[in-house]
C-alpha cells in the first residue's frame, strides 16, 4: 500500500495511552477468529507497506513479525478499522497455525456447565514450531 | 451456566491492571466480527448467568448492557477464552446491529490504495437507536 494510504490510516487510528491498538486476526475465506494482538504504529504501517502482518509484542517490548519464529505467518488480505478507531480487523490468510500450542485459532477453550473445554485440538507440535529447547 | 462453571472461567481469566479484558463479538453463524469491547468480571459473570452480553463501558465507568439503550442486544451462544487467557470471543446472535452508527458490524471502514473506504451502509437510522436529542 501507497504511503499517502497508509497515512490517511494511521491519521485516523486512535492510539492508547501505551501507543497500541487492539488487532483481531480473523481467517478472511472461512472466517474463523484466530487471535488478538495488539499494534503499534511502525507496527501498522510495517503490515501495509509488505502485506505480512507485524504486530507489537507487549511482553517483548518490540516488532514482533508474525511467524518470524515459527514460520506461521499471516498475509494480509484487507485491514478495517472500527467506529472509533481503536481497533483493527485483520482480515488475514493463516500460514499454518495462528497459536503457539500450534492450534489452528488461539480461541480454543469455551465455557460450558462443567468449565472449560477444549474445542480443537493441536494440528502441529509446539516443538516443531520453537524448537525442543 | 451455574456459578462452578463461572468461577471456573473468572478463575482462569487474566485481567489487566485496570481489571478488564479484551472481548471480541462475533456472529455466530456468518461469522462476521461485529465489534470489540472490554469485560471486567463482572460483566463475564452477568452475561455467562443470563446469556445475555454485557461489557464494561470505559467511557462511562460502568457495565454496559449491550442494547439497554437500543435494543440491538447481542444473546451469547459460546464463550471462548484465548490461549493466555486474557481475550474473550463472544459467538453472539446480535439482535439488529452492532454499531451505534447504525451498522451491522463496527469494522466498516477497509484501508485501500486511495485511504479509507467504507464496506457498509446504515441499516438503522441512529436516532431511532437513541433518540434525535
Amino acid at each position: 500500500m501507497n504511503t499517502h494510504a497508509i497515512a490517511a490510516v494511521l491519521g485516523t487510528l486512535r492510539f492508547d495511552a501505551s501507543g497500541l491498538v487492539a488487532a483481531v486476526a480473523q481467517q478472511h475465506d472461512t472466517g474463523e477468529v484466530l487471535m488478538l494482538a495488539w499494534m503499534n504504529a511502525e507496527a501498522v504501517r510495517e503490515t501495509l507497506a509488505t502485506g505480512r502482518v507485524c504486530y507489537y509484542s507487549r511482553s517483548r517490548g518490540r516488532l514482533w513479525r508474525k511467524g518470524e519464529s515459527s514460520g506461521q505467518t499471516q498475509r494480509l488480505v484487507e485491514l478495517r478499522m472500527d467506529c472509533d478507531g481503536d481497533a483493527l480487523l485483520l482480515r488475514v490468510d493463516q500460514h499454518g497455525v495462528a497459536c503457539h500450542t500450534g492450534r489452528r485459532s488461539c480461541f480454543y477453550r469455551a465455557a460450558t456447565e462443567t468449565g472449560l473445554a477444549e474445542t480443537m485440538a493441536p494440528e502441529v507440535d509446539p516443538k516443531a514450531l520453537y524448537g525442543a529447547g
